[in-house]
């Protein structure tokens, strides 16, 4: 299974658990993070990036793919709260690269930065 | 392409930039963070997470996908920085599935933080 | 000189970096900040509280003092962009003591979640 | 009452639930996040600003102190944890000042930040 198929098949299972498909909050975590609304999403983004920067500075490679997981799998759960798909991240990776387009644009972006356009 | 194509793609990519592997800081934004180091690049994951809440926040789907975009290429840099590929992230993804696993798994640990287990 | 008087004063000088009020972002970083606008100074909250938390996480005590310092000028930045003051939040702070009463209230949220309340 | 007195007067009461003090995790929230340990407070510090960033964006001024009082208290739980107090992080922002100096200081390194130099 590729990581494609993993990330569309959990947002497939995660789009089940809105309030509008029957998902319900006493028997799941996401449908319960649906009802909470826009700002618990949101704040568990924000939440797991804080404890993946936390794995990081531990050096503990288990932890680190244990908190990206969780990172990754509430980002799916935004996603989704916006009608968005992974795939639309996915893309807009693709279409930055080949990947040395991806760095002249971040480094376009940087050295604009450093000459104080942005 | 699929998603795990790109994923993979652009972690082969990001491995390239390493010092060790001849990547230049002063031609590419990658090699730069290796260069600056862990902590760097860490706290692009934290400020990246930041502006995907912001984004988030503004309902504009378009800077959604893109903050996420940038927040899973720092990602992909942070697991290289430790020598982990995207595949280890996602295959956790996967082992915690078949969601309802994943799901029984969150919400066992919302009921254990209930009750003051963690 | 207390530590109110701190706030308050470095409060005073944002105060006067606004564009309103002539503070020029040329010469001013606060000017600047306040020149790019609001998802700029958010940014820089979450920014430093990453920094902070990478802070503690090496035990370095210069360090998280440097760090927490850095966080709370731009909180003092994020306030004065919404026309508040730190004194704002210090009242709210005393609001919620005499301590016992801010723990009764921390512990009340902490059971009203576990009874899944909120 | 100064803020400062607020600050330090919340800062003494924390010191009393650390675990050595006698602070007890059933009765006292900052005893729980002591005995919870560096990880838990931390957290607590990424988390609160990550809403105060959410309630900025609300534009919402209750909201925004509400947070920000969340996030202040927080970082005193994490001074504490690492036996600092609020007066270490005072003195380096009166040690920035006068003000001109801070920004002197924050423009210096936004300017090697833009000669590549950190």
């Amino acid at each position: 299974m590729s990581g494609n198929d993993i990330l569309e098949r959990l947002a497939a299972v995660i789009e089940t658990r809105k309030p509008a498909q029957g998902g319900d909050p006493e028997t799941s975590y996401v449908a319960r993070l649906f009802a909470k609304g826009e700002d618990a999403i949101l704040k568990k983004v924000g939440e797991e990036a804080t404890e993946t920067v936390m794995a990081g500075k531990d050096g503990d490679p288990q932890k680190i793919v244990y908190e990206m997981a969780d990172l990754w799998f509430h980002c799916l759960v935004a996603l989704a709260n916006y009608d968005l798909s992974p795939a639309d991240v996915l893309n807009e990776m693709a279409r930055r690269e080949g990947m040395s387009g991806l760095e002249e644009f971040a480094m376009r972006k940087v050295k604009q930065r450093e000459a104080g356009q942005i």
